[in-house]
């Protein structure tokens, strides 16, 4: 590893020592001095990423992908209010996850900590530089920002400040760090500083993440993959299956709650199809699908590759499916283990979806685009964790902790010795 | 990967998915049947352990180890009530963790589900075979095991009686698997497996887990290192202070919770140190230090490599801090993250050692041996998770869980779009 990224790791790692123990309000009023700071250092922050615009501009990147680049004064206020919304949001270290007095008189107690320093891997967004910092110390971690290259000179800015709002705080500036470097070297450091790092999270597209997990000896937390379905099942209100699969497709298509496959029972798809095809047409939906669904409504043929497909775009993949059970499999085979959505008034169906469906949401007649931090009341989002381990679906500030035994005794000794063969050691 | 490998695992994958949503009494039932199989396969099992015990003793193997492999009718006994011990405990699968209804109407709720199919990895000790598997189809999960090859022959006969218990129930007989091969290949195929397997678990010596952690693309939850420390306060109660030290060093020296080194505050030293010493020679244990630590009592000269050693005999480290903050400092450099233990009779001491040491157990006045699934009242562990994601501590079987998101409508549709600038997608 480089010195220059060890230097960085390391000074995040004793940040967050120091970091872990704060109290609430230290936490709380750094945060605020840093929604402050970039509320004042709009002009510097502005100018930095005309830097980054006018490179992507120049580089041929899309006026899609420079949008989600460009920083103005209102977005830069967004941003900062978003800090103070998380200063807002209650602190969840200390907080006892689950106690008891033994029989022994042992007391003993699960408490949430920090999980200590955090790696975010991201692309051209610089919120994700603010957003993820705050969400990190707010809930006592330090964090190495690993933003993309193409958004080097908003990223250092924004982390200069930061770290400047930081000085005057009891939270030392340490805690937040931007990873050095712009190829590819520095990412390849963050995801084996094993020991350094305690957790990566990749934040953005499918491949991404893929080759975060693939590579990281850093433990990772999948976020963010949706290919979510709807499933009309033959006993749906069909009026009802057509609205959520509107909502869920078409509300807002370029984020990772949204549907990208529709599943069908045969027993319907004779009355559902023709009134689903019109109105995804009339919403400007593209319709994936084996031509023989084309006696329905327009559609497009599909290959077996549309139905692996997140589309993030007015596309859907449709199929007629024939029985709850094939929609299941269908879903297990293609699905990212996002949300999946069944549609049904029948109690029985929905009750085998929701057991049968391996995903991190299971939605019973309604829109898969609930399966959001925000909707569930979480007040902030990290992510969207699609993975099993340590937390699954909105990740919130809870999630971004772990948990520490701490045991009292007044001169407790063990008396038994345990299982002959003990899981441990000798 | 190897076709034979594959065939495993797919059969280990479509048995969790029929396993998942069985209920309690279904797992029971197969549980009970495989307890009193091994006990009415007990001469099979001893025939096939004597040809991996002959093996080990023609290779030189000791008898130390040798021990650890044997079976015998009393150790089948005792491997078949644990299964049924195992069989008595709650089902964490179903459980509510959390739960409202949204402010729109719509009935949330998180539920525990299985982890899916759990990869074991494991040393000489055919009894993992059967606990592994047992807490694994009690929490839902189909496993795959990958116990050394000097047992091969004695997982082969568990594993064929354990499926063949299983026929008769509902619990699918694929939802045991033995990794098949005896070379270091199927090691690898069972870490390479992302998408097949969702966790694994490696069980024994530091060198395995650290191998695993290394090459695992399959998320890995490390357990059982422990170099434990014991620090002796300025203000601590010298008689606990020597008690303490010699239930944590000496009761079980061989297992992970045992203690490794003392750490002894600079001002009580010179009145701790002499009884301490003089205790620790009467248990048998060797202890390591700074030859200057002679002068009161019996010491070998340690190296730095003896702080970070996890001995597992009686042998202990031994080092004069300065302060409370260098004894946690040390813990920081040379632990392993497992257990820590305080004693002192001070408030502030104790509140703030507890603070400051980032371990999965932190014990005041109390031996650092109470680490254990058992003695917190689980009833069952898998082992001692060192690491702080999913699970950190003791894991029981709520620890071989993971959870999904439940969300109930009556044709819910979202209407806000949400953040600007989402975590996720386009």
């Amino acid at each position: 590893m480089s010195e220059e990224f060890l230097k960085v790791a390391h000074a995040a790692r004793e940040a967050a020592a120091e970091l872990a123990p704060l109290p609430r309000a230290a936490k709380d009023r750094a945060l605020r001095a840093i929604a402050d700071a970039l509320v004042a250092g709009a002009k510097e922050i502005i100018e930095a990423n005309a830097l980054d615009v006018d490179r992507a501009r120049e580089g041929g990147t899309s006026e899609a992908m420079i949008d989600r680049l460009r920083l103005d004064e209102d977005r830069i206020e967004a941003i900062a209010q978003a800090v103070r919304d998380i200063a807002d949001l209650p602190d969840p270290v200390g907080e006892v996850v689950r106690g008891s007095t033994l029989p022994n008189g042992l007391e003993l107690r699960q408490l949430r900590v920090p999980l200590g320093v955090i790696g975010i891997i991201y692309e051209g967004r610089p919120n994700v530089t603010v957003d993820g910092a705050a969400l990190c110390l707010k809930s006592g971690n330090a964090v190495m920002l690993r933003g993309s290259s193409s958004a080097y000179s908003s990223n250092t800015a924004l982390v200069a400040i930061m770290q400047a709002a930081l000085e005057p705080t009891e939270v030392p500036s340490g805690a937040v760090q931007l990873v050095p470097g712009l190829t590819r070297d520095s990412v390849k450091e963050l995801m084996r500083a094993r020991g350094l790092v305690d957790v990566l999270i990749p934040r953005g597209g499918a491949s991404l993440i893929n080759s975060v997990v693939e590579e990281s000896t850093v433990p990772v937390i999948e976020t963010g993959v949706g290919n979510c379905h709807v499933y009309v099942d033959a006993d749906a209100d069909l009026d009802l299956g057509v609205e959520i699969l509107l909502n869920a497709k078409a509300q807002r298509p370029s984020v990772c709650n949204a549907a990208e496959t529709l599943l069908v029972h045969a027993d319907v798809a004779e009355r559902f199809l023709p009134r689903a095809l019109a109105a995804l047409k009339e919403a400007g939906v593209t319709v994936h699908a084996d031509p023989g669904m084309a006696v329905h409504g327009e559609v497009v043929p599909a290959t077996e590759e549309d139905f692996f497909t997140e589309y993030l775009s007015l596309d859907i993949a449709a199929a007629v499916v024939g029985s709850l059970e094939e929609a299941v499999a269908h879903i297990r085979k293609y699905g990212s283990g996002h949300t999946d959505a069944i549609v049904t008034r029948s109690q029985g169906a929905a009750r085998r979806f929701v057991q049968l469906v391996d995903s991190a949401a299971v939605a019973v007649n309604a829109s898969t685009r609930f399966t959001d931090g925000g909707e569930f009341g979480f007040g902030a989002e990290i992510g969207i964790s699609t993975q099993k381990l340590h937390a699954r679906g909105p990740m919130g500030l809870p999630e971004l902790t772990s948990t520490k035994w701490v045991y009292t005794g007044e001169g407790h000794l063990r008396t038994s010795t345990g299982t002959v063969i003990p899981a441990c050691g000798g």
